[in-house]
């Protein structure tokens, strides 16, 4: 007899995480033998604990495949951990209640680094309570800082978003350096791993191009250093772009992004280290500035998606429905890179005890030895990740992005958890 | 006999500038018995000044057509601003010095306000020192705010940009907004002019959805309201994505981002309405926020550019060199539109004395009462001018553009200005 499924989307969001809900929901249609229906969870795992839950055969086959064009969560997403079964037994109990209700058999969770923890939790349910669930974890940051994956679905097209909007802003500040600014400063994400403000460094075709310089969170600022470097491109190149990690830090681990800036009310500033550092540039340096902050526009942006990253996202989405389906518990599908040129790959898979709250932070060898730029076997890692287009379509001059049904299923429990 | 032409990029670059300069140049080039040579400007009319001038005859017909697809000035560009010929009367001899040496007989200028203001002081050469000169503005600003035009080349792709951008952040802030960021601020170029906050009204599809607030330079920041309406609309739907003008200001005009934050060494901080409204409603309201500052990214966006701006961007230089052979001095090609539903557009001609210095802001009616919005008879405006895509070729996964050879012309006469 089939069981049901439940998926549901797990932290950040990303312009291709609803590639692979796609390809879980669709999978799942292929294979009525194993799977019944997918639930989704409204608003990510508090669904499941709420009950919430989104019946996604109300869905139309043609909203599903709209789901590759669209960014964002179409379930909503949550930011939610879940503690161990000896910490929150009484969370756990709930879960299994729900999905004892509504016969899941099947637990998909489409997340980064702490999902795949809350994923491998999840997956112990069968051998801790006697409840038989298999977990499978699909795999989906933009930070791209999983291990065991050769790369992470979301961050190919952040860096294509990213790398593009470098290579454009150095072309205009390049033609206006002469009478205009100087120093062009763009902030990025990525807290603890510098995959993204390397992918900025792809827009660099030769020496003298933008961006002439990268902060990454791997290595910690050095503010003289980095004063001598701008100064130096400004005087040789006539301008100076620097690409830099929101979690760039000092040789104390303490984040410039936290450190001195005060509002009106004296509360410290929240985020920014672009303007930070443009005011340093501007008072050290007496050099006119500019900076932009990217924030969601790097990660929401389908416009530009990698059409690499939306193939991987709906690939690895498909992989963890065949893995289920197989009764492979408790693990997640990964990109296995079997050539870089030319770019092949294919899916593996991971244990998810060998994946939980493991970060892959970029390799020293992929930045140069100054700590300010990428290496050439970093831009051979990046490059392919980046690769070709795939536009969504467009109505009255803006992306048609479409907006899910999202029909409850009926409530058969006693609401026993509150709402998170 | 064919006298040349000499074409400068004039004030903040666009995505579609180089269409322009496109237009001019292949137009020219049809144009033999009237125009010998293009020359452009290196930096603007800094290169006339200076005499530093490049040979654009030594481009391919291919390398001149790709300029339809790369942002930013082929040149360089240049923010500055001749005196008028009773001040400055040392800096036109030294322009008609050049221009006579180089026999230029055609002078195109393409930029905005202060620009066309340039052009028209150029083009009373004639008039006032006897060297035949025909002058043409070839109109471009992002602002959006030349008057007489109905739109401006250049303002459509920052549109799109911009809508796409908040379109696309609404859907991410939307999907986490149950357990993550509740308010999400965008900020935009547009220092007098609301047009281009304007734009990213065009995202919200239906009520509730992303952008919820509009903050115009047009209209005086209001605290108490802004602060009430966001708590509103987070009670409302969950969350409120905010679209605010770089140029907001209070009620005595002054500047939100000049007020308040101080950096470490007590400066004041430069540029960011956006953290400083975050700030705020951080701070006021309680509720978790995220910013995004654009800034060059919007206006150099060229993998998003307006099918119909390009188009027009185009138009404009092709249009002010048929002008100039006929002999009309002193003037502007515009955008006439003869129909919205469907897009129908014609160019026009404006006198440059009707043009220079008028700056245009939004009316009154295409902002809704409260201030917070754009009124239906704005959509309408809006809408056509980001029609259509154009994209780029792209090459390894990222935008083919073009750099020019940039080649110059040998100097004839002795450099009596110092660069600018």
């Amino acid at each position: 007899m089939p069981r049901n499924a439940f998926y549901a989307q797990s932290g950040g969001v990303t312009a291709v995480i609803n590639a692979s809900a796609a390809g879980v929901i669709e999978t799942a249609r292929k294979h009525r033998k194993h799977i019944g229906k997918v639930y989704a969870g409204r608003n990510g795992i508090i669904g499941a604990l709420t009950e919430d839950l989104i019946d996604t055969s109300k869905e139309s086959p043609a909203a599903i495949r709209q789901l590759r064009e669209t960014p964002g969560g179409a379930f909503g997403s949550a930011r939610y951990k879940l503690k161990s079964i000896e910490k929150n037994r009484r969370e756990y109990e709930r879960l299994v209640e729900v999905f004892k209700a509504h016969d899941i058999g099947y637990f998909f969770l489409n997340g980064g680094n702490d999902s795949a923890d809350t994923c491998l939790k999840v997956s112990q349910l069968a051998e801790k309570t006697g409840y038989p669930l298999t977990a499978v974890h699909v795999p989906k940051t933009v930070d791209n800082d999983l291990p065991i994956t050769d790369c992470c679905p979301g961050f190919g097209s952040v860096a294509k978003y990213v790398a593009t909007s470098m290579l454009e802003a150095g072309f205009d500040v390049e033609s206006m350096a002469k009478t205009s600014t100087k120093v062009f400063i763009m902030e990025v994400m990525g807290r603890h791993a510098g995959w993204i403000t390397a992918a900025m460094g792809l827009a660099q075709s030769k020496p003298g191009t933008a961006p002439h310089i990268l902060l990454f969170p791997e290595i910690p600022f050095d503010e003289e250093a980095f004063l001598a470097a701008v100064k130096r491109n400004v005087d040789q190149y006539g301008y100076c772009a620097v690409g830099v990690s929101e979690g760039l830090h000092d040789k104390d681990g303490k984040f410039l992004a936290e450190s001195g800036l005060k509002d009106a009310f004296g509360h410290s500033q929240l985020g920014g280290v672009a303007p930070m550092l443009a005011n340093l540039v501007q008072s050290k340096l007496k050099l006119k500035q500019h900076w932009a902050v990217a924030d969601y526009l790097q990660r929401a942006a389908r416009h530009i998606a990698s059409k690499a990253d939306l193939e991987q996202s709906y690939a690895v989405g498909r992989a963890a429905v065949e893995l289920a389906v197989k009764g492979m518990n408790s693990v997640m599908p990964t990109i296995v890179r079997t050539s870089s040129k030319p770019y092949r790959w294919k899916i593996g898979v991971a244990k998810l005890s060998d994946v939980a709250n493991v970060e892959r932070k970029m390799p020293r060898d992929f930045i140069t030895a100054d700590g300010f730029h990428i290496t050439q076997k970093c831009r051979n890692y990046l490059q392919p990740l980046i690769a070709g287009e795939a536009y969504p379509p467009f109505e009255n001059g803006l992306p048609k992005y479409v907006r899910l049904k999202n029909v409850p299923v009926r409530k058969k429990t006693e609401q026993k958890t509150k709402e998170k």
